[in-house]
């Protein structure tokens, strides 16, 4: 980790920044494959299949049995904790199902949202060593209270051709509706396009690597819509004396597991703070079995000491974090002053760890400064909010003229002429 | 318009289609235009203004004694029905501040969300013929409510160095912090990169010209975000016998005068409404300023008749029109079989243009059937909701296991090990 001690506010912009990555040359290479797949459908996916995934695939979609299966596979143990997870993350998703009111803004003019849920959205969970079927969870709940009807997941077969059973045991608890086995950006182009076994989806959720972001960025040009734009994992932490320095450590590692290009970041009102979690996190790294993984992430990570924790607070909203976590016993006096952040957890006894599995909030965050534009994925993510209006004559008597009045200011006359035959129409009603 | 009976399923597909645009060869030109901002700065901007808008600018920001002049240049009668709108659009908008309650997911694990304004957001307001002050109201006031601290307007003088008055006076009234004289994709860009007069903003909202569009979309993909995706506007009615034909000619024909690419669309349960609204149109245009525009859109556009109102709805379901209007005494019959569609107003009083002026709803809509996936804006677009969480001893140890149980599975150990180390805590303090 480098370490920087009351750094100058000039100073703060090079400290917040994350590394560049260059998507150009991604561009051709994910072009390709989203044109291929356009073209050639399902048997382009069980091309890339062999030569990405190595395995050979007769069939894309996974069936009742192979589900049936799987769900006999999981432990028991892990399917409570499973099921305790479900149950928290759909009492915060349902918490968000506010129904609004019917607004009279003026006297017959009544004004409503109603939300509706996105029709078909698209599930991507990506392979490699974690079967992740923790966000299965944090995507599905929040579809199945939405009400979307087509819940499709794609994801890549291991080398035997199947897929985890956890995540089939998640995906089918959440209520998934098609699962295919296909990967990479081959599959977010599969879910944007359409092949003859994927249907078309009209929003594509979920993490990935460098192709699959990349894939995501360009069908949004296409018009599917996606849950944010991507980035490294991260995580600050703010601590003072009263953070227990082992608790901060083992927080700053379970981001840094994540990947190697993974962001940590540590601030504190004390150097011995500092210090102490420092140590505790050479301690620890040790004992990891991704140590490896852990330890190429912290040397991009840094450890900044400021004058104060308002200081701090600052510095974090200029980075944005991810996820921040306050290890102070004072965490809650400072929920007002964070401007930036994607997810907040205040306290000692609130570990990253908590709200990444089982709490009941979302774990898919925006990253990369986007906590400055973006907010994580929540029910709202999976609706569409439609405005109604009912106006009686009363109603449009009211606000009728104000509206002749803008829109010939605006040069639209037409849209006057719709105002004023209705008003002429109420008034010869009368005599 | 193009009138069709009772078209079969299959051609629904093909009906609901927008025109094409081909974007590709933008993509050049509004990429140099970008370039040219990030390297030149203010002087880009100058040297556009003279090229694109034929006017020497000396100065891009507009300032405070332009503002107060242009207060005094607009008609009292104007400022009044501005400031109805106002209010309209304020109240409305305000309904969409729900305080979220603290979720208690299981004893000891509290979950919240608290919407933070997004600190800098920029608006676009294009020149031309028409001065569209009210989507200023559209954008300004959810910002505003919002709590958005930064609020940049860009938008091109006229030919006389000038903003048109009822802009600025607007602005003026929303709490714009900065306007400046600029328009198309080098506003958009100064904008997302900042020059030495203009902040870089974080979102940035408003409506435009093919190029404007294409610089929000070449933006995004550099990490500012936009309001949403665009196309050109449209209107689809669906009418019964019920119906004022007059009223929806009217309603059809202010769609229209926006632009030779505007979308219009009618369907009706019965041939005879739709000969009846046809024949109030051919009356109507003639008599219309902008007449020549809606006759070139009104050639893109089509009549349908189906069996039934339900078959009308689902087939507006599958155009997910920006605009609907069911013009019907029966219309709120209907609400519930509606899901896809911007903003939709029901009855035969309730015109589109009450909506885009002052009824308190939005204006800003989703077009070219992007109300499949996305919503209009409304106050959620000036706000990121961040998620916040405290848990007590008690809390963890509740959920403690779940949680070492998922990382475990999903070869997380880092993970596990921030819980493993606050449950060993507890427990040793107990002994």
């Amino acid at each position: 980790m480098k370490t920087y001690n009351n750094p100058k506010r000039e100073e703060w912009n090079q400290l917040a920044l994350r590394p560049s990555i260059n998507q150009q040359e991604l561009d051709e290479l994910v072009s390709s494959i989203i044109k291929n797949v356009k073209l050639n459908g399902d048997q382009a996916l069980i091309d890339y299949a062999l030569q990405f995934d190595r395995v050979a695939l007769n069939e894309l979609y996974v069936s009742e049995k192979e589900i049936e299966d799987a769900k006999n596979e999981v432990s028991n143990e892990l399917k409570s904790a499973i099921q305790l997870a479900y149950a928290n993350i759909s009492t915060f998703h349902q918490s968000q199902q506010i129904d609004e009111p019917i607004i009279e803004t003026v006297k017959g003019v009544n004004c409503w949202r109603k939300p509706v849920g996105i029709e078909k959205v698209g599930l991507y969970i990506p392979g490699g060593s974690a079967p992740l079927f923790s966000t299965i969870l944090m995507l599905g709940i929040p579809a199945q209270i939405a009400g979307c009807k087509e819940l499709v997941l794609c994801t890549p077969p291991g080398k035997n051709g199947k897929i985890n059973p956890a995540i089939l045991y998640a995906a089918d608890l959440v209520g998934v509706t098609k699962i295919y086995k296909t990967g990479g950006a081959q599959a977010i182009a599969a879910m944007a396009v359409g092949t003859d076994t994927i249907p078309q989806v009209y929003k594509i959720f979920g993490p990935g690597n460098q192709y699959v972001t990349k894939a995501k960025e360009l069908v949004q040009q296409m018009g599917v819509a996606i849950d944010m734009p991507a980035g490294p994992s991260e995580v600050l932490v703010v601590a003072d004396q009263t953070c227990n320095p082992e608790f901060v450590a083992a927080d700053l590692l379970s981001q840094a597991e994540h990947g190697p290009d993974s962001q940590v970041v540590l601030l504190s009102d004390n150097e011995s703070t500092i210090k102490a979690c420092q140590l505790a996190v050479e301690r620890q790294v040790a004992l990891l079995p991704r140590k490896d993984t852990a330890l190429k992430a912290l040397t991009n990570s840094t450890a900044i000491t400021f004058q104060n924790i308002k200081e701090c607070i600052a510095f974090s909203n200029q980075y944005a974090p991810e996820h921040l976590i306050i290890a102070s016993e004072n965490a809650s006096q400072y929920v007002n002053d964070i401007t930036n952040a994607g997810s907040v957890f205040l306290g000692n006894y609130s570990c990253e760890s908590a709200g990444d599995y089982a709490s009941g909030t979302n774990h898919t965050l925006p990253t990369n400064g986007f906590a400055k534009n973006y907010s994580g994925v929540s029910l709202d993510s999976f609706v569409k909010k439609i405005t109604f209006q009912e106006l009686s004559a009363e109603g449009i008597e009211k606000i009728g003229e104000a509206i002749e009045i803008m829109a010939e200011a605006e040069g639209l006359d037409a849209h006057k002429n719709a105002v004023t035959l209705r008003l002429n129409k109420i008034r010869n009603g009368r005599n």
